[in-house]
């Protein structure tokens, strides 16, 4: 899912336009300091389901220094199958898993959602960007399980014109139908609804388009709030809800080149997605689960999407392998009884550690928003932001020195602490430890975006000789991807 | 009170600091389309207490264009005899009218709050600027009613070095004692708790100083936060919660020049306090009446700090003068039945509209920061923020196109409408005809802060000989006031 931390009334959006949302933060614990661990969608989605940092589990790239990579369908990498996911390591507990939405870990056949532990798929391998001419490009596949039942723009229509595309209700019909399902066998299940109706082209049905003082987006974004509320009433209405857990958090920051018309909100944060401010990696994230969890809690607990795996193994009563570094930590004390575990948060872009928080402290070691080439574009990470020496637009290492920010005074990282001050002195020597310590187990993973390649990219899919649908890829052509950010 | 819209938990400050405050709004009423009639303390007051635009009741000037005016000591003029205030039309239905903390609207004797309808003052003439020497400029007094009865920094602490003073306790104590007094009178009575902690220089009492993880400013907003909490419990403990309107908004919008360690949060919105960007004028806003008011209700209505005159009348039964024109509406349908009144919002610096909002659509006629000049010195209104020929530093004029933004999709300010768009013609057509009526009926008052003397100053203030604390004034040397902003 994709939506910036300033994209919910909760969170002070001024339109206040997430009804649903909101109350499940007034039922449930809202955790204010929650961060992805990458601020791009499939290394934030690959270090979820992992629990490991996107430098350890292969999804970056070394292509250039600090540089965001994706999977594109040209991508050649993905998952690899040294890696242990989340729903693999549930299986073992006897739960069903599901992946509804956007997978993004590799749509080549050995990266197949059902090869790493899910045992049911309703969605795209890819971002739903098109429509294409499946001559230079094959439109994304739309997969049920094992195969592929058709593309966008062809069989599941989007409209670029008027927004209108109803993905986001026949996956809101996909999770309602899978939970009815498993509380039907009494059988354990893990849903990841990975939804994209957010993410540009953005897109809404009919019934929300031009429901919104915010335009597109804000249709969008009131179609996931609407769904989600539907979505915890049935677990209501089954009888499930206090034996089902349910987190709200989001990918990465609200994409600000986005806006006005598909981009949301990073709330008074710097910058948006792309970028390793805390508008690019703060997330909006909310815990949900009536009977355990107090009504109305707020957390300040330093949270990751990376704990969510290790959280929800906790939940299932297993432990986390052991024969690998895990990033991710069990919140379960910290949303059961309101404990607050010290721990960093690393903002990585690429293979390079950007930045760390150390309780209300981030120190920024490089600084970098995109270069002079693309801002001279139009390609804008931070519009109408400027923060002098901040949000730089060519790589500024401060390993030396890091930029300190104390984000209780200063959320905006506007203000950097005098490198003269005690305060500096004192906090840096407590972080230069962590980051030490941090740099020195690090072993990186395979960096698996590395290589594009247009033979691999959609043509045809399992399942396309059924619906006539196959298409002739070219030549093998291998290059080193680009990536300009 | 001077707070920014972001600084409220409810409104997203993302440290979530401001439980009562947050708890009153989910028993109220929300509004989050609420306004000030001017990004300055002084004028802003005016409005409040007479219901009418600053340019109307004479707390502007005219020394220069578009300049932000306030009443400093040396301030000749204040609030003209001939302006009805709330307190005088509220004592008609046999209201006793206090007001707790600054006035602002003026110090020399005949614009004392006594002799413009209110019964009991607790607090200061002016900001709690100092401390000053006494001989080039006198220390600020403190009155009781029709006398002071000490200063600032004199008798009435304030450590600039640790941010210590108890002034919120001691004006929180006065509020709590006179509703008591009302309350056990079977009095009814009108309360202007007008507190400025959260002003430059922002102070706390010991009990509060390093409790907010926000830094002072933190500090000063979870005391008048505490005290809200306090004063609406004492309502609901003395029974009288169900017959008692309370209504929480701020002067102007944060004032980012003291950020980090003074300045509050205008959330996502754009600059603050002295601009008529958003962050400068859209204020916090909360209606609490158990009883009345649903809880948890939110409203988009546009309102404004003038309403609170037609709105505090009507619920005494009164109409507002109808001899004058009068700015504010009656809130009430808005508040009680959720019902939306169309109407405009006109934002004004000095005698200037610089901008006019109709519906979600907001027009810039003018565009102003500040000076190069003061810029260059530091004074920065926008820290951070930078939008290309909307954040200028030069007056801008756009009265023949004037820049147009839709708040709802672009609530920053960011992404003026193409003036060739048929959205902006439309819109436009509609504005016109707004600003046209507004501007053909506008008769503004005699301007009141054009001349600064010395003289004037509070040397000798009614009481100071009991205190043995009168001060020789120099001589008259009356010049226009110098307004760089």
């Amino acid at each position: 899912m994709k939506m910036g931390w300033g994209d919910l009334g909760a969170f002070g959006e001024p339109s206040k336009e997430t009804p649903n949302l909101d109350q499940m933060a007034s039922e449930g614990m809202l955790f204010l300091d929650f961060y992805t661990a990458n601020p791009l969608c499939s290394p934030s989605r690959a270090a979820l389901l992992t629990g490991r940092l996107p430098v350890r589990n292969g999804f970056y790239t070394t292509n250039g220094h600090a540089r965001n990579a994706y999977t594109p369908q040209d991508i050649v990498g993905g998952i690899p199958d040294s890696e242990l996911l989340l729903p693999e390591l549930l299986k073992k507990a006897g739960y069903i898993n599901k992946i509804i939405g956007k997978w993004h870990l590799g749509h080549r056949p050995q990266f197949h959602p059902l090869k790493h532990g899910f045992d049911e798929w309703f969605g795209s391998p890819n971002c739903h960007f098109g429509p294409y001419d499946n001559r230079a490009l094959p439109n994304i596949p739309v997969y049920r399980d094992w195969e592929m039942i058709g593309r966008y723009y062809e069989d599941f229509k989007i409209d670029l014109k008027t927004g209108e595309a109803n993905l986001t209700q026949i996956y809101l019909q996909e999770a309602l139908d899978f939970i009815s399902r498993q509380q039907a066998s009494q059988q354990p299940f893990f849903l990841y609804w990975a939804i994209d109706a957010t993410h540009a082209p953005v897109y809404a049905s009919k019934h929300f388009l031009g429901s919104s003082q915010r335009g597109l987006y804000g249709d969008a974004v009131r179609e996931i709030d609407d769904s989600i509320g539907k979505i915890l009433k049935h677990l209501q209405k089954l009888g499930i809800s206090e034996n089902t857990f349910v987190f709200f958090t989001s990918d990465n920051g609200a994409a600000l080149i986005s806006a006005p018309k598909q981009g949301g909100s990073n709330g008074r944060f710097l910058c948006g997605k792309q970028t390793t401010f805390e508008g690019g990696m703060r997330e909006p994230a909310i815990a949900w689960w009536p009977g355990h969890i107090p009504a109305g809690g707020v957390s300040h607990q330093l949270g990751n999407v990376m704990d969510l795996f290790t959280t929800s193994l906790s939940l299932a009563g297993l432990q986390p392998p052991s024969d690998r570094q895990i990033d991710g930590i069990d919140l379960l004390p910290a949303i059961l009884q309101g404990k607050l575990i010290d721990r960093p948060i690393f903002y990585y872009r690429g293979n390079e550690m950007m930045a760390v928080r150390v309780g209300l402290y981030k120190a920024h070691y490089w600084t970098w928003s995109n270069s002079w080439e693309e801002y001279s574009k139009g390609i804008d990470f931070c519009p109408g932001q400027n923060v002098s020496g901040v949000t730089t637009h060519t790589q500024e290492e401060h390993t030396t020195l890091p930029l300190l920010f104390h984000l209780g005074r200063d959320p905006g990282e506007k203000y950097p602490l005098s490198f003269a001050s005690e305060e500096y002195q004192g906090v840096m020597e407590r972080i230069s430890a962590v980051v030490q310590q941090h740099k020195e187990t690090m072993v990186p993973g395979e960096p698996q975006l590395n290589v594009c390649d247009k033979a691999v990219m959609n043509w045809s899919p399992p399942g396309c000789e059924k619906l006539g649908k196959c298409l002739q890829p070219p030549e093998s052509d291998p290059k080193k991807c680009f990536w300009p950010h």
